[in-house]
């Protein structure tokens, strides 16, 4: 029934490639199926205004997409002279999704930023960039760790995320783009390694959706981050 | 135990004035406590170029606060030179909020434009302009009918929106400023009259909330949801 | 002869609310006829680079329309990306024209920012915005006195505006929006409540004027003054 | 008593040298005193959308200051990305009293653009620009003429403008830099040939100013105007 | 002597790796040692304004950089709200440089859009770019062939770029980073198959060269065009 | 065969007129031709961040052209928003290529901005720019060594550009607007009055050249410098 033949409950094929590239302090490449993300992590010591002097840490995000990650050319952002509305909340989500797993106090007062930049989009690019967001935050921490920087871990959960949403009228797992783009309802489940909620986002375009389907869609998201968490970590255990 | 004095599941008073405004097609001024939003509906012949001679009609909507609806005053957006991400986000939930409730084929080929101007802000804005557009969209949508430009109600199910919370460990509902600024846990539950959802958008900054949380919250919201119905019914049928 | 019926030199009817915001420090909403503004003043320490440490206060203004306070809508000037050129003319006015009226040594190194934002409009609505904006700037300073925070009254003398043209070949008083779109020469005079004079701004568009004709225009515009400066004594001293 | 020895009701030296640019179809050099101003005429046959069919013409200026033009540098407009506040109040001044003086009938379906580039400043800017630029606007409707394009002048008649302000509590005609720092009130009168009036806009910074010193500002007004018309009537009849 | 210990004549390691994303019609990554580029090329049926109806086609590029493709992490451009000077500068220079080996009549009137997005960066990215993006575009262009829509081959020599310079007193061929921040003297040589010259940039930062000097560097960039023409040829053969 | 009359190694008309502007340290009118340009220098204590406190001098460079000085109107880069691509290329070239004759340890930590407004354009304005804007560079930098502020002369070698180009198949000095317009290759020599080199940008828009042809280019180029110094000579040592 799904257009890629998986089943209702089904993720695409997830890999997760570390230490992508020679100047981050910490990077992958995720794939879920043909989605491909780039996600690295800076390390700066300098932090916001509104936390200067709080002792506390940062981390923020920022989401791009490569002009022809798309099947028809979108115009570069940098061209349009200001970041898109579906940009701007996606890198938003991207930053609050990935402090609710950190402890700010042990991480101390530096920022980490993570970019997402979408190398081909298929379908769940969001969710695609906080699961591998997270490992290029893992990574960058390690390193923290590593040279002592900061004494106690800050990663106290891993953080995934995972999209369903109601297609043909049935719940799915891991919406691809075709399923995406026909799906009167979807949503991204954002969770930590404890099946912990983070955020959720439902959405009816042009329709709307049922309490009882609602728990439908969490029993399968729950599902799909124990694969997503589990590919994490045997990234970054590696 | 709540800052205001209220019960855990006690919404804040709810106004809905209309006819605020002699130019706009529809137009309303709801208070929900102190949060004031003026609501106007623009009925325009013209759809975006996505629509154009599909038949179809269109809903949008734009959201503002005015630089002094808040407790130190903002910089006005227009002298910034761009609206910012909270902004993009907001107006963007508005517009999808209110589609969801829309039959688009009977609504014709034409737009309608719902601008949300925040006159005082006191916590909730968003969900307040979800609920006070639908009304301002509803007067609009009636000239239409008496005018015989539309023959069937494209509005086939009231729109309203309210926030719910984890405040002090409690969920509660209809999230004031002083909860909102201090709850680890809030969200915004989008429902029809009939209790369907269009959009949930639950978000812990630094926290996180389990499955069982989560279920009262939308029990809260159902609640709150039945009193703005019953609002917008009798602002409308007057 | 006046599409409304008013005599040459009637002025509309005006009404000023003051306190209609719970936040800014005074606030006021004037209603010339169909005209209606939102004015609130906010106090703030700081003042602008160029008189840092001279001990002298500022007084500045902005202006803006909501989309649909006019007959057709409006672009949001947040959406354009910038404030067009007709909304810093007037602002600047606006900004000018208080100053004028202030004692800036007695008001001590501190900024006044009055905001005027068009709720609907039918024509004046700057001078509008000028009459109204002392009032919420009166209330403001008001607070400051009360609170000991500045020992002298450093609004010398009330400031207030009003616009005069020639419609159908007849000096007229205080233009509302059909008057204004057809009058071949219109003006604003802004005085203070001694009828000194602070600006004036008389423009033919397509059309020229004689000197008498501008001393006609004159006459009237210090009767509209008159009742206005009546105005806001009544609603600042109640 | 003023700073370059004048008596209080004369002009700086003025002179206009005409056909400085070999593209424009109409130019001039003005110069007032130390201010210097490049006008050019631009024809083209394309009109502002709202006159679109109408059959009428159109009159449009814009205004720069080259970046050395000061005593100090100023920054390049184009590098800060917007014309400020001042230079769009100028370009919008200079476009309507251009207008004031054209038979747009007459004129044909056209639009003139009048540049007005400030070489070097010394107070009075936007006088010269609008006396300078009708010169070169005279000049372009002259080609018209010659080339049979349009058959009546739809130049009725000139249009110059000057400044006066009370400096050191002296009525003064043709403020120049140093006056114009310092002087209480100052403002631009802008006429016809024949003194019929098309402008006024008077402006008191930090002041105020009678009536009566209105009536004597506007006497030195007329002289200053004469004296430039003859100057215009000398450039363009050569 | 060099950083790398590399000769002065020698290039860092070349490779290509073709059809690296499903979306686009010619794709590859070219390593150029360190530096990686992605580089596509979009096929679309419009042309700009200036050649519609014309029958020629046209080439252009676009160039960004990931924020962390380099040491330390760079402001993403979209975020700036513009493409700085010098993004802009080598869109412009690949876009010419491919243009110059595109026979444009043969091409039809259809524009392909080479984007080039720096991976990692390790000096000579512009060269890199033009490298590669001749090989996304060959690509391209094979496909149009395979389909019919174009009948002879437009692409009649390959383009490939190489920068030389002068680093410690001694010419040197392709510049990695650290020769890159020290050479007084660098260019780029862009050169087609055959040896023609395209575009030739050589500049001196607080310093000079010779013309003797300048002869010895395009030696260099000869020997260096050869092997990177050879492994356009290999990549696009295979 | 050159539509000006010209020989092959022919300049057009060079003069240089100094101080032609009262605030400026230094300034000239240079005149190539129907190429003019004027040319500021500012000099100010203040310097770019990234050589604050180092003593180093810093020589900056701005670059527009009023809107007349072309065939057709262009649209005034303050109005687009923005400078354009072609603008930002010019202006750093100009600044790259003026501090390549400075000494800027001996010019003391201080900026000198050298503003190049083009007043009309018949080609070469940016060769036209570089030469005129060392003469207003030179009178700038002598009013720094008459006051004393510097004590040996930061100018070591006179910067001067010249563009060449083929033309109807031949090699052409000096191009001018219809040259321009025509040829397949274009390009600009920056050289010291020694004949050094600073800069060479040869470009072929659709065309290709050779090596030869590439010296036959760089003996005109030596040419046209040699009496372009000697303009800028005479006109400093007036």
């Amino acid at each position: 029934m799904r257009p890629s033949g998986r089943k209702l409950d089904e993720m695409r094929a997830v890999s997760i490639e570390t230490n992508v590239t020679k100047h981050a302090e910490g990077s992958c490449m995720i794939r879920i199926g043909d989605t491909h993300v780039l996600c690295t992590a800076t390390i700066e010591d300098r932090v916001p205004p509104f936390i200067k002097g709080s002792g506390l840490g940062w981390v923020t995000a920022e989401y791009g997409m490569l002009p022809r990650s798309t099947t028809s050319r979108m115009r570069r952002e940098a061209t349009a002279g200001k970041q898109g509305g579906r940009t701007v909340e996606i890198q938003r989500l991207i930053g609050r999704s990935l402090r609710a797993g950190v402890d700010r106090v042990a991480m101390g007062e530096r920022q980490i930023t993570v970019d997402c930049d979408v190398i081909q989009a298929d379908g769940g690019t969001r969710c695609a960039s906080i699961t591998g967001g997270w490992v290029a935050l893992r990574l960058a921490v390690n390193k923290l760790l590593k040279a002592g920087d900061i004494t106690s871990d800050p990663l106290v959960d891993p953080v995934a995320a995972v999209s369903c949403g109601i297609y043909a009228g049935q719940p799915v797992l891991d919406l691809d783009y075709p399923e995406d783009s026909d799906a009167g309802v979807d949503g991204n489940f954002i969770m930590t390694g404890s099946k912990k909620l983070i955020e959720i986002q439902m959405s009816a375009e042009g329709s709307v959706f049922s309490r009882d389907q609602m728990n439908q869609l969490m029993d399968l998201a729950e599902k799909g981050v124990d694969e997503l968490v589990a590919a994490q970590m045997q990234a970054t255990n590696a």
